[in-house]
């Protein structure tokens, strides 16, 4: 187990109703705020209408920003962010999924910058100081409720890329699993392979002696398999999306990661998948995790074999443990396309006359590499995506 | 599911050497702290100078108090409130396990309370102010360093109470792993059954659709129960005092216990046995738990079969649940067994004669219920200590 500092001090309310206690909980923290949603669906469901009533219960001045795609983009927050100063915000609420509060993050970093909000995302700055963020959540998926990370999309190259810091931890997050029933199935079924991938980055570790946060990692991911089939099945299910909000929120906390190194890899490999061509990260993820399984698998076969058994309950084969660890990636895979996901890059209408550029870029034009489990060069990610084919 | 709040602030610097990184901390929270530990071991261990050269390097006062024992007296901290008021202290540093952290948390709300300290903890007052507190961890048990709770006895009686409030959270916490390589087999036998009894507190719940709490209280459990042992019989294996240290301190941090209605008739049977006769408190579960099981499992078979079968492996018998169930209390006894704790009253030398007594305290003169699973009466509670006989 490695050394490691873990603090999250972002505070959950969580259940039935909970939305409600969003004014109460704000007030604690602003006075002006910078409400940010994507599209009209908090307006149809009702959910708007409570919030902005809870925000004038409690004396909250709000204004609003909308118009958050999927693969949020850097345009918008640099709109958001001329709007917080004219408007002189001091906090912002993020009504939505990852890519609303990653929206707010970014927000709430660019207010109090001179430069241009993208220097966080391109590495050339440090996070110093942002406003405090909140959330009202509707998807969960990103986690971003609880993390300390925003991923955005910048158009002008559709570079998509990431920033942290404690500073932009939520101070809340209000996670009410009814706001989800009006999930369609195969957003959930986005939001489950989101999830999972967060767990699953930090899973395949190269690190010894982490028995506590694997079981919690399985834990996790088991909670996901079981629930997110009848979320499908029956979306207004209270206990299946109850449990998979929380385990999504968990997923991504850093608690699973806590004493590990991480692979990441995966992620990064989707990023350029969804930047180009603008898929869904988890429909992304589905295609790309397994493919980076059958990759890589070699290099720790133990600990693909402990996936397969503890995660899927496969009979470990005493004779040949690589089956097993193959046969694991193999009913992840099965685990996908029975909630509706894709697992090629055909089913995504994705061709294969883009792999070099796509491993060109993730990589930086071949100078850096990816993965913490194992090392992966602009070589070997082309073969991922050639993997991850049909 | 159960609406719930959580939020845990406390932060966790976890690893080898991290002892020195102390006076860095605390000075963020405090200028002049009281010192507060148990007997000399600190001395012996060279630990006591490395946290006092750490205060000093960081131009932190500190004046002491020491002589915690276990099952911490009221008495000691009403002298470690007057003492922080003549020496005008604004940060308490426990140094030690359990009892030196609730110790301290008695003393941090009883410095602003102009009445006796014990009110809070007779449940007359409510807590609504604390002086900081941070921990250095010496003994995973009680799970204190992140918890927002304290338990005192009064030797006025001998009465054994807690209180809580998120007040009394430790700023943070630093566990290194090294310092329990000193723990004799006993006492780490003593803490592995003080976590698992803060795990299964939790577990054992009439609230549906908790799948996923209920997987990671089963992980939590898993972790204890395979590397107590390698502790037990290589005491500075790092990579075991790990795994226990930390899962010590998320067994008690209140995520295992999100959205569900917890036990705890346990804890208090217990809290009698070692009020009376000054039992260590995990010894003292080790003999109740199993105990209480037996008397209780009738009331949700399923829930205890899922017990035997997920956490000790037992094979479900599908004609025979009840059969299941009783396994995995067996199975729990076989281990608190053979890690040398004692699982009968007669094993601590404790005999029938004051089991009125004891049941008549913890149900306030049978006025009282205990339990959340099952509400147990004053005649029950006397059963349960008969059950623990032999």
């Amino acid at each position: 187990m490695n050394n490691f500092t873990f603090q999250n001090t972002t505070k959950i309310i969580f259940g039935k109703d909970t939305e409600g206690q969003v004014g109460h909980e704000l007030k604690k923290h602003g006075k002006r705020v910078l409400l940010v949603y994507g599209g009209g669906s908090i307006k149809k469901t009702g959910l708007y209408d409570k919030i902005v009533k809870s925000l004038n219960d409690n004396d909250i001045y709000h204004t609003e920003l909308y118009g958050v795609v999927p693969n949020p983009r850097v345009s918008l927050v640099r709109e958001g962010i001329k709007l917080c100063r004219n408007e002189k915000i001091d906090f912002i609420l993020a009504v939505g999924g990852g890519s609303v509060i990653d929206t707010a993050k970014g927000i709430a970093i660019g207010v109090p910058y001179d430069g241009d909000v993208w220097d966080f995302y391109d590495g050339s700055v440090q996070i110093e100081t942002a406003l405090p963020i909140g959330v009202v959540l509707t998807i969960p998926a990103a986690g971003s409720e609880a993390s300390s990370s925003s991923v955005l999309t910048n158009e002008d190259g559709w570079y998509k890329l990431g920033t942290g810091s404690d500073l932009i931890r939520p101070k809340f997050a209000i996670l009410n699993p009814e706001l989800t029933y009006t999930l369609p199935p195969y957003q959930t079924a986005n939001g489950a392979s989101d999830i999972m991938a967060h767990v699953m980055e930090r899973y395949f570790t190269n690190t010894k002696d982490v028995d506590f946060t694997d079981r919690l990692c399985e834990a996790t991911l088991k909670t996901v398999i079981s629930n997110v089939p009848t979320a499908i099945a029956e979306p207004d299910n209270y206990a299946a999306r109850a449990e998979i909000m929380w385990a999504g929120t968990i997923a991504h906390n850093d608690l699973l990661g806590t004493g590990r190194d991480q692979d990441w890899a995966s992620h990064n490999i989707e990023h350029e998948l969804s930047a180009i061509y603008d898929v869904a990260h988890g429909a992304g993820l589905a295609v790309i995790f397994p493919a980076w399984m059958k990759y890589v698998y070699k290099h720790n076969v133990d600990r693909f074999a402990q996936f397969a058994v503890r995660v899927f309950n496969v009979d470990y084969d005493f004779n040949n443990p690589d089956k097993t660890a193959l046969e694991g990636i193999e009913r992840l895979k099965q685990f996908f396309t029975s909630i509706g996901l894709p697992i090629t890059l055909e089913q995504l209408g994705i061709e294969d006359n883009r792999f070099e550029e796509m491993a060109d870029k993730c990589t930086n034009g071949g100078k850096m590499e990816l993965g913490g489990l194992v090392k992966l060069n602009k070589e070997d990610i082309i073969e991922i995506y050639k993997l991850a084919k049909k």
